[in-house]
């Protein structure tokens, strides 16, 4: 068996999302309505805690959120005012149900649940200390790592613990944190992901994005700020920034393809971004061409934005099946060398003998860029040109996105030459790291001193990687090792 | 608990779609892929029969055909070189298991599998008399009617006793029959469902579309006559015209809305025609705005013709949520009155201030529009300007499609007016019924011989309506008992 | 996989037990308990049909009445004053669930369910003629004969239709039908398969045994007479004759192993006459020993009469399992070899030295007996003497119980002396055909109109068997094909 | 819904079996069989886990070892050369899944699995300290204070680190432990719960009864001995004693009810101790009847004792359903007080007009006692008399038995006329505590050392009690609490 769809692994894929809700009746129902709204950000996974004020109540699940918290009764045994849940790709850790978020344990202070989106950057380091000194592990979850730093710290207060904690983990974290006195919500130092805050009546809501506000009807208010806790206890928001300040440093791919396109992040519209980006590369990569055709659906603003600045019409010229979920498998042998089309079918009578400007937002393994163009051809195009609304992939990420070893991108073994070759094209361009900044409103890429993490671009990662360097040697023996055998 | 999506109820709904392969070693694995391509034609629940040789083989599924004919072993225990499947949307018939086809009985001659897309209008009045005879239905189907004709007919060969029951049967049929002896695909007389034919090496390929064909690799050959009868034998193809013949009249609603927008029916690209709808509502009902927005995805080809010969920018106003199946169930009492925008949510940062034209396929009941109408007011459009790429529907449709009685048709019920203000639009236009034959390339509708069936639109239904006519009157005496209740 | 229960295939197994209801509110729930206590006689499968004065409602399920038709759900689904049920061990008609019974059809007069203990030995010649007359069969089952014998019946009223198609079916059977007009019990002329009618207040029900009236409290009333159609309608019951008169003829078996102990048939405590039997033995196979052993638990009453008869102690020599089921499954390939004792094991301490007298019910293929002397003799046994509390089994059974092929029955290939070899004891004797109708109540078996079915021992069978005659030549055939090849 | 077997609640229940073996290919397949061998020590849950040499392998499942443990799939993931396994009733901790033992952990010397029969009685103590430290549990069992202990410990090695966890816990352990270097089998030094060694070639088997060793084919060698610590390491076996000597109490319900009758417990058979019970009780207990009846399974080794000793005629008035698992659940309201006999039925034809002694093992409750002996006199029977092989229990067991409190034992509340009346017996007996001691070979019990743990019997507990004495006061308190509401 080989799962069908062509063209859905060649992307980098953001690991999670995270929604609380504080102060509501049925907390729990609003958390999977938010859940749902975030399914993008991680579709393996759902869970969701709630606190009726005496017991925790935990519901975890494999797969989507409809179908499985969308039940009546798992939302009534999701009792309480307060509840918070989450969506995953699995980063670090098996997909098992016990690595599922939020993860809870009862510690002397009692419940603590969690939910996380990001990565720890020094977790099995901290991991192997941990147990040295006895404590055991549940998952194989780098978040339970902070949950272990709470339980053993020395400090008095479960907020003081808490922030102990956090001083010790190095990388990429949005928080939502639940405790019989209340709930936290809190973004690391560098604000690398994304979390927002908003308001519905007297409830207060956090969100990986805004889109989830809206579904629910909440109003926006803020984002969490880099280095900031908030806290909600018996209906009152404080907040405290416990970290030596530094320089924001939020992951510029959520722009390019992570977020939902009706989200704001940080004051940018997703959708008026790409739309930007699209525009700039018609600027820094025309071409003639009779029409402009998006890789759906992903690809479709920047389209609009390339169509809108060339004047070349924007057309449907791939058809993305509704029905193609993660799930479907191909039947049989046989079947596999047909060609098949399950997820993408080009529009044959549209395309025959046109020049046309595809366009995706970015190439990772270039394995879809090339079925794509391929399918194009044999579809009848005159000229392929393929245009990308982001600049080459050439490093991995190491905060919470899915991203494949460096030894597998596209862009890390092959210049533009070898790309456009890989994927047959007549001619490829990518959007220039200067031009991605412009269509986020800035001048250029300020070398030093740059406003975004665009470490998968750049490779400048805005902090140390414990664990990486650690396990580099190790890698390399294995390496070696599995050479000589 | 109640469905969550809004926005998907307010369609007709095609039945179902039908695809067979005969004379390919695994042919079911090639049907599990072809029904997939034809989800959209039915999302309810799925079957396959295959035929080795000596025995029938069948499997049948609620829910999609992902997830249940993907499994190797589900395809493996469909053995044969010949099989049938189909994919349905309940017509006549409660949704159980048993009626799921395609159906199976052993008659005196073998095994007998039937594949139906469409629906018998005489189906009741036939079984009351099957059932007087003697005969015990398994199901509530209309299509068992014809496999009992065919088992108690006089005729001695399997092909005339076939032929004399689809003699006594009126109304719509795209059928796939297998047998011992072979494979039949045939079309009611007036071809009101659609049936293509396709070839994949030696394999002779039967599909409701040809996006199903394009999926499996295979090439169009061209439709199944209305009135043919196509019978595959021992890898030999004939064709036989048992029927008086009539002019035909398919289904025009096939390219408002049923088929994929890359399948191409009876030479006209869906995709294409779709946009000539659109040009032909730019140029019938023109208003002057800032943006076109379709309701996404069945409004975006029309919406794109719109944009196109207006000169207004096309822009996604409306973000359609990818994990909206059918399955969502709004968790929770409290929540169902937040408004919640599951399915669609508005493109704010895109609308805010501006006037919009909102296109759209059709309207059925108007609930649909006027939350879209709504959702746009709240995201700040200064005007909504409501475009429709059909006729008013002001007709129920007896043919296999899913219509409500037609005292729930808001243009049943109501004129331009009323329609406007239910919605709360700014503006409301239909295209004309002979815009619609224009951007099928006809002049205009032909008044006494239209080309196709638009009973739906004008009530001119192309055969009589049996068990309708004879319902009518207890139907009547239903509803007034209920008002004297 | 294989099965490790080593003891459990070397017996008859009863096909059927049926239970019904009619005149209770929630008439399902009496049918589940009634069911459960007949749960002895089938354990493949078990259904309920429930009428509720408008509809008729089905449940079926593959495995135990428990875990199955215990779950409120189902109960309250199976709404309605009258119901009946069938636990089934697969007879003709392979094990799916479409044979699972009752069986049910809507015919012209309305609903007909039907719930059936026995065999239909003329099925297959009835069938062949339906089908070439227009029948659809949905089943493999012999019962549905009898449906579409009624639905074709020419006679105008259900009961007439009724009594001709009983007229025309051979074989035994003990029915519950269930009509819009009430319920139908009976037994064909022979009375082969028991049945037995009780009351609950003023609820009448049937029952295949007296234990399933204790289980639900009822008082027991009489058997259902041989050739007798009980009609419970609208609270009334009556009772018609409309076979000729034959002398009765029911199975022997049912005493023998079938019926629970607790049970009466036909006034005989089926406890005492074990007993009987057990005496019979002692007085008829004396042997010189230090224990009476029986094989648990069918042994068990045998060898109480053994023991008391003889004076030789009762002791529990083999240890059964409480806890395997039909369901258990010998995990791996390497502890296959080991002898393994899943289901019995020796009492080891309180075998040792000694000289033993073992008691089972009845000897099939011989291979249980083989193992259960081996067992003792392993544990130390100083002479293992095997006594049958029944006849040799030398004839296949046609009437509902499993039996395997003649030519698997120990009794149809050896002599008494070739059978005590086969399985190592040190003697063997059967209860003698006299004996057991001494154990009756009779002085001997009556040659020529004896009062028992005894089939299986003699191979007298008291109807035609017109299927195994017609089928006998194709078999020879067919095992003469196989020997060549 | 009620579940309906109504005598299955009056018993003590053993709480677990354990099962290990240790240098056998596929060592998980002998651990399923073992495991099934002991089911009768506990049928809510079960888990194995193997150890591969490399990887740990863990199957845990709720219910029965057959149908979980007995499909290749489960076994063959099972991989390794050593195993061990556990059945369960819930003791101290809820049964969820996580419960299940073998609990699992990987400690910084590598994987650790336990499976433990008995009960710490000082777990929540140890637990609360754990807590403070630092420790997060995972389960609510008392066994998983051990494994923190354990991962805690400031001795270097792995057996030093248990040795020293083991002399902190008080109350009950048989355990078997695997570790990367092997199994380790212990009792705790008071020997209170069983467990036994044996041989099958070269593989060690470890067991809590004979029965398990039977089955597997394996020659038993001997028990572990109390205190000992058995350690197989590389297929040598070496035993340490790390505790002070004191005088061993094995539990004495083990001969009453929990081994199966074909164990051998320090080498005292169980069957024929339950024999010499019964006869103790004819002679301390005698009476004027015409049968004695055993209350089946448990009662029928002590009534062939008592009926030998007595001449009284031993028979089975009492029929045991086959089919009465504990799963079966009461359908529906209105049946629920018809006196349902599911599990036990009345031999009505035997009893009626009789003078019976009915016998049974134990009385806990009551309540089964109290409908066994009116279904007894519903069928007819003149007096009944009823005789237990057991002396009163009154008082709660602390060591790995399912006792309800003190409050609720019949025992505890009523002397014997009361019990009497209770149960509306004509006649009431116990065997007095000397009796059972004399029935094990002893001359009476041993006031002061008794060879024994008879606390259940006499309140004389062989150890301190600290989660017991420490919860006392709080339980007051909080029946106190509930009284005044």
């Amino acid at each position: 068996m080989l799962t069908t769809h062509p063209f859905d692994d060649d992307h980098l894929h953001e690991e999670c999302g995270i929604f609380g809700a504080s102060g509501s009746e049925g907390a729990a129902a609003l958390v999977a309505l938010g859940l749902h709204a975030l399914q993008h950000r991680g579709q393996e996974a759902a869970g969701i805690t709630s606190f009726d004020g005496r017991d925790f109540h935990t519901h975890r699940a494999m797969g989507h959120v409809a179908g499985n918290f969308d039940r009546d009764d798992v939302i009534r045994a999701l009792a309480g005012d307060i509840a918070c849940g989450h969506v995953r790709y699995s980063t670090t850790g098996e997909t098992a149900l016990r690595n599922v978020q939020p993860l809870y344990a009862e510690l002397q202070s009692g419940g603590f649940a969690i939910a996380h989106n990001g990565n720890i950057s020094n977790a099995m380091r901290l991991r192997r200390e941990l147990v040295r000194r006895g404590s055991i592990f549940q998952s194989t979850s780098d978040t339970e790592t902070i949950i272990h730093l709470v339980a053993t710290s020395q400090y008095r207060t479960l907020l003081d613990k808490f922030i102990d904690a956090l001083k010790q983990v190095e990388g990429a974290y949005a928080l939502i944190v639940m405790t019989p006195d209340g709930m936290i919500a809190c973004r690391d130092p560098l604000g690398i992901r994304p979390l927002v805050m908003g308001k519905l009546g007297d409830t207060y809501i956090f969100a990986s994005e805004t889109v989830a506000l809206d579904v629910v009807g909440a109003t926006f208010e803020r984002s969490v700020e880099p280095g900031e806790l908030v806290i909600v206890q018996n209906g009152e928001l404080r907040s405290i920034r416990p970290f030596d300040q530094v320089a924001a440093r939020p992951c510029i791919f959520e722009w390019v393809y992570f977020s939902r396109p009706d989200s704001i992040v940080d004051d940018h519209s997703i959708y008026s971004v790409r739309k930007n980006i699209g525009a700039q590369l018609a600027i820094e990569a025309p071409v003639e061409a009779d029409l402009v055709i998006p890789v759906p659906d992903s690809g479709v603003p920047a389209a609009i934005g390339y169509a809108q600045e060339s004047g070349i019409p924007f057309e449907l010229g791939i058809i993305r099946s509704h029905y193609v979920g993660r799930t479907f498998i191909q039947p049989g042998d046989k079947v596999r060398h047909l060609g098949v089309k399950l997820k993408h079918n080009a529009n044959r009578a549209l395309i025959q003998g046109k020049k046309i400007v595809l366009i995706d937002d970015s190439i990772v393994r270039g394995t879809t860029s090339l079925k794509i163009v391929q399918m194009m051809r044999e579809a009848g195009a005159a000229e392929v040109h393929m245009r990308i609304a982001s600049p080459p992939t050439r490093h991995s990420c190491f905060y919470g996105v899915d991203t494949p070893e460096r030894a597998k991108l596209l862009a890390a073994k092959l210049d533009l030459g070898g790309m456009t070759d890989f994927i047959h094209a007549d001619s490829l361009a990518f959007v220039s790291i200067d031009g991605l900044y412009k269509a986020l409103g800035e001048a250029q890429r300020a070398e030093g001193r740059p406003k975004y993490c665009d470490a998968c671009f750049t490779g400048d990662y805005p902090t140390t990687l414990t664990d990486h360097d650690e396990s580099s040697a190790i890698d390399q023996l294995a390496m070696l090792d599995e050479r000589v055998n």
